[in-house]
């Protein structure tokens, strides 16, 4: 490759903005430019930094660093006694690359198949705005008092809450003790802190649950209807062999059913407490079918995610009580905290544990350190069990609120309440032939939140209904928004001609 | 099915602890675990509530609260009539039932194969104790100043920063905005805040890639040696077609190599500003080779874990400033505020936003979104900036005292430094024959945590070496791990006979 005598005449490079300040960088970025766009190539020589320095009116001391920085990145390269030019490793810079990066005309590689579904579960799966009947929005008494907040301040102060390096992928063992009390005392859940994984909430016990216990051609139970951001999960693993969507009537899962058609499946994932979305507890004659399934071969992921929020009576023990080496046991602080928290817990059978904190490290390593701690001290001083106390009252007294006035405004054949004594939600049920979704829709437009029931079954059999979270709006913002939905309900059904079931 | 004329003897219940209250409760667990173990057989008509109320010397509320609860479990059933009786449909109690759960001697379903690696990868990526040579531990000035606490406790007090419920999977507003800015200015990446993803750091932006951007049979590009948390996701992705280890030289990564081994892989994974662990820059002729090779059909993952931390010149303009409809670009909070945090961010490419935000949305819904407020206000208020320049000279002081104290305490024939003006961490190599691994454990049973350079390769092709984080430690600290960590290496070359290189 020959080398130029002669120094080459500097294209145009553009315009520094002495104002701006940082002139080795702004002649860096120029430089680099042109030699991008191909107005310096590859083996030309530089001028001397002494003769640009005067032509740029710079002092030499800004042009020698400039070239520094671009011969550091391989831009330029020096020669023996001396001499700057543009690198010859250089290639031919790539088409795009001559024209302003924005302006590429290069088509993007194809969007995986993945990636469309993923992009149709953004769609489907967006929070809803904080009106009513968004579930689980801390306002009023539902929010957490002011102990939360000052609490707050001082363990991140000092010590274990304040800024912190990379933590334990388990979650602060000082929360796995405060969560191992909990659950043993209010839910009679087998465990020690040790079986404690801390998750940023159930859909992260979800995900880790579907990675840890699923290989290759294993099949799973799921609820229909149910979670849908369990069934979006189980879709986009590849190599899973089958999703058994198992039915659901009075007694929660139809265990029978999934045996029938999946007898070998390797997870059951139950709503035991409180079946998402229809409120039935699961019985106890089921209960005992699903164990003994179970027995074979299978492990049950058990979702408690609002079992606290009982009305009548006090909550169902878990089933992970009855076998705390099948049940992966899931819980959450978003119902009886707040959702922006994002902290929950898995409690796994002993043995699992390494494989659930592993799969936690390749997902995001551990959870951000200082709310654990100012959680477990939270715990550990009585305010949640008090908070969900309160909380308890309060919901109960919401829920008649919201029931007494659905069933005053809407009419008994387009919608009923489907019957349930616990949780953050309730279910209005909807006849024959009214769209749930286009309910959704127009009534979000006129600012009230609910979800569609019927997105929660698999295509085909759907039943049409409406999910209403639970939050303490006053009643006269309630009243308003139970009146929005009837009228939104009463124009669907004129749309539809719906048929009373 | 014959209905039993007279009430059964009660079998012994176990003891209510009066002290203890609730003993609703008490009863209601009693009554469940003799059905459970069989004592109670499905069909038997239980005494009535005013005897059983005497018999246990409980009032008469109790019981029947007891049973109420009973009867919406499925445990109990009531005959019209009159007289509660153990339910029918009770199956016969699985074997294991009849004994204390915890002493079942069914043998649990076998580990799946993915459930062991993630056993493996929690063994191997444990984060390490907060002694020199951990990466990233905020202390001494390396901590955010007190103005990061003051600014948190105003931030969370009222507003989006307070309690709130489910909320932007993309990541809050503020903060997108605040860190489009950010990397506008200090990284050249072209973008808006439309295109920002918050995660939970540089991991999680990983994972995400890998979900979205990787489908059935295709493959990936992976520089050699490399990070181990990629390498592992990848391995763990079933239908992953080929995983290309691409080997790197001076220039960083070879890719003619990368060619040549996988011409069609969909994705390469690359550390243009600073390879990781070896910490040479990608030169100007490789980034723009890897441009034109990925023009064709490829995406480029930008992982600028530590750019910010550059000694020499300006940092490295971010290769996405080149082709932003190709690269997705990784950034983190870790190494410049505080790993504890958990937060950094994915810039994509136009049209991938919601596929990026759909795959979010199962791992864990989204970021918490306290702290996302706070570090909004911090950049906003330039807190940033100032403590990226004090790190900056914190770092560089440290790792010139650092790099001089193993240049004097360890012999230059058994380990020396690998050249780099840039990053948070610094490499050690080590003489052929001595085991980097060996050396780890040792130094770590002394209180000296390094990480082995050997496991970030494939195996067999390994060179040994050691990862050693720069830290605002005080010198004597540093000091005696040096010492440390040269006796170990003395030791491990005794045993091994190393052949200097």
């Amino acid at each position: 490759m020959a080398r130029r005598p002669k120094a080459v005449e500097l294209p145009p490079l553009g315009r520094l903005d002495r104002s701006a300040g940082n002139l080795v960088r702004q002649l860096s970025v120029l430089l680099r430019e042109a030699v991008q766009r191909g107005d310096l190539k590859a083996g030309e020589l530089l001028p001397s930094s002494r003769l640009l320095a005067q032509a740029l009116q710079l002092s030499r001391g800004t042009v020698t660093e400039a070239f520094s920085q671009l011969i550091a990145e391989g831009v330029l390269d020096t020669q023996p006694g001396g001499g700057t030019y543009i690198a010859r490793t250089l290639p031919a810079p790539p088409p795009r690359a001559r024209q302003k990066p924005s302006r590429t005309t290069a088509a993007p590689p194809a969007m995986t198949a993945r990636a469309a579904r993923f992009a149709d579960i953004a769609r489907s799966m967006h929070p809803l705005p904080h009106v009513p009947f968004a579930v689980s929005v801390p306002v009023g008494l539902a929010a957490p008092d002011d102990v939360w907040r000052r609490l707050g301040n001082k363990v991140r102060a000092r010590g274990p809450g304040a800024p912190a390096s990379y933590s334990d992928p388990q979650g602060a063992p000082e929360l796995r003790e405060a969560i191992a009390d909990y659950v043993r005392r209010a839910r009679s859940v087998h465990c020690t802190a040790a079986q404690v994984i801390v998750t940023s909430g159930t859909q992260q016990g979800l995900f880790l649950a579907c990675q840890v216990l699923l290989d290759s051609g294993d099949a799973a139970w799921i609820e229909e209807p149910g979670y849908r951001g369990l069934t979006a999960i189980l879709e986009n693993i590849d190599a899973l062999g089958e999703i058994a969507q198992v039915p659901v009537d009075d007694e929660g899962l139809d265990v029978s059913a999934g045996i029938r058609a999946a007898r070998h499946a390797r997870v059951a994932f139950v709503t035991p407490s409180h079946q998402y979305p229809l409120g039935m507890p699961l019985s106890m004659a089921r209960r005992n079918a699903l164990l003994a399934w179970a027995q074979q071969q299978a492990w049950i992921v058990e979702d408690d995610y609002d079992s606290e929020l009982r009305y009548a009576g006090h909550p169902f023990p878990a089933l992970q009580g009855m076998a705390p080496e099948r049940v992966i046991y899931l819980g959450t602080f978003s119902k009886i905290l707040f959702p922006s928290l994002r902290l929950g817990y898995a409690i796994v059978p002993p043995g699992l544990e390494q494989a659930f904190v592993g799969a936690r490290i390749l997902m995001d390593r551990h959870p951000p350190t200082a709310d654990q701690h100012v959680l477990a001290a939270f715990m550990q001083e009585g305010h949640l069990d008090r908070h969900i106390r309160r909380l308890r009252n309060l919901y109960a007294e919401r829920r008649e609120q919201i029931t007494g006035l659905l069933q005053r405004h809407i009419r008994p054949h387009l919608a009923w309440l489907q019957p349930s004594d616990q949780g953050a939600h309730v279910v209005l049920l909807l006849a024959e032939g009214i769209d749930d979704g286009e309910v959704v829709r127009m009534a979000l437009a006129r600012g009230v939140s609910v979800r569609p029931l019927s997105t929660m079954y698999a295509a085909g059999q759907a039943r049409a209904g409406l999910v209403l979270g639970l939050a303490d709006f006053p009643y006269a913002q309630l009243e308003e928004a139970v009146k929005v939905l009837a009228r939104v309900i009463r124009q669907c059904a004129q749309t539809s001609r719906p048929t009373p079931a």
